[in-house]
């Protein structure tokens, strides 16, 4: 096998890395590989070394036909194999509550429930870092991650807030309960948030920009706060409604 | 003179139209004429009544080369004169006050200075829907307009916030005064926006993404209002800060 060199591009806001070995070493040097494509019916050793790997770090795993492949290469020599990484690292959920520690404060957390427009998740970023927010949780399927479009709109947050993507919220909830801290969803149905207890260990679910929060999720808060409508129409842009919600809970914490 | 038929497009989020007779039939029906190109050199009469016309409605005019029209033009056929309106009409800034006589509430205006972005002029013309608010008040220039996007982006808002264009702001603010209705501006440098009064007839100003609220505008309100900033970014989003703000009015109202 000829020696390879790393072939890396920037492209459509994620890094891409093609080629066997550029890809299984994506992985084992701890990269957040965030989407896999593999050419369908290629079974050698090497892929099927960077399929367990993929399937081990829960990655979203396609296998696709060759055009495929060749229209999404930089290079044109991808072997089968293309990996999209973060362009920005994740943090663990346990690193934020380590920041709320260190400072003294209640944990303050921001659970976004399947946003997908990555304006608006540059924006709650950014929102975070100036709430005082501890960090962003995000899943891992079915959302936008961290792209270079996030990173922009979050003017600089993404720097110091920190971002976690999880598996399950829904799960990730459950676990937080057990420190302590009280879920919040916002929901139109919800009592007002002006008459809620929105002080001590918080976690803020805002749902996702056309259906809100998912019944699952939804069901493992502990309650609901809307924001009052005057307006004729349905809802608020999300960052926008997480903005207000999230500076509720700064007014409320400030009194 | 050949008989000619209106050419109408929609190019660039405006809707573009061209020709001598279509452009002046567009002054002459009341449509908002937001930009009038005209060929540089050309002064005969029917270009000359459409400067005429341009100028008495004080909307922006260029003098351009033959290639830059010949680039704008849809068909081809731009007679050296090319206009763009605005998709959507815009009110009167005395519509808005109409409007909250009639619902027997105070006067409750956005004010925008300078704001670029279609995403977020639509963002707060969506917040000013769902907040109450009596309509949104832009600047004629250095400022984006009514375009498809902002349509987009407002959610429907669009067809229910009245939306005024003004010449000069400051000037405005001044006539506003007048009415009774007090001036805040969001700034970085105010008071907490918690530790202030702002029930009672009221006009939020906030500023251009990059520069905030301009001197001159600044100056004529009545106080500066801040968002408590804890992160170690410069801002929010200004879609965000005004939906922050704006709901900060909301509640002070409501209690």
């Amino acid at each position: 096998m000829a020696k390879q060199t790393k072939k890396i591009a920037i492209e459509n806001d994620n890094t891409v890395i093609e080629g066997r070995n550029p890809v299984l070493e994506a992985f084992r040097s701890g990269k957040t590989v965030e989407r896999v494509y593999v050419l369908d019916g290629c079974h050698d050793g090497p892929v099927q070394s960077i399929v367990r790997e993929a399937k081990k770090q829960k990655c979203q795993l396609d296998f696709v036909a060759k055009e495929r492949l060749d229209q999404m290469s930089p290079t044109g020599h991808h072997q089968g194999v293309i990996a999209k990484t973060a362009v920005y690292h994740y943090a663990e959920v346990e690193d934020m509550l380590a920041i709320a520690r260190e400072r003294g404060e209640d944990p303050f957390l921001i659970l976004l429930d399947e946003i997908e427009d990555p304006h608006n998740l540059g924006a709650i970023i950014r929102t975070a870092n100036q709430a005082g927010a501890h960090g962003v949780i995000i899943p891992k399927h079915r959302a936008v991650g961290l792209t270079a479009t996030v990173a922009r709109t979050s003017a600089g947050a993404i720097h110091y807030t920190p971002v976690a993507k999880v598996t399950n919220l829904s799960q990730t909830i459950e676990n937080l309960k057990k420190e302590g801290i009280w879920f919040v969803c916002a929901d139109m149905d919800g009592e007002v948030m002006y008459r809620q207890n929105l002080t001590g260990p918080i976690g803020l679910v805002i749902g996702n920009e056309g259906n809100g929060v998912s019944r699952l999720v939804k069901e493992k808060c502990d309650f609901t706060a809307s924001i009052p409508m005057k307006g004729q129409i349905d809802s608020l842009n999300a960052s926008v409604a997480a903005g207000i919600l999230a500076y509720e809970i700064v007014r409320q914490r400030l009194q």
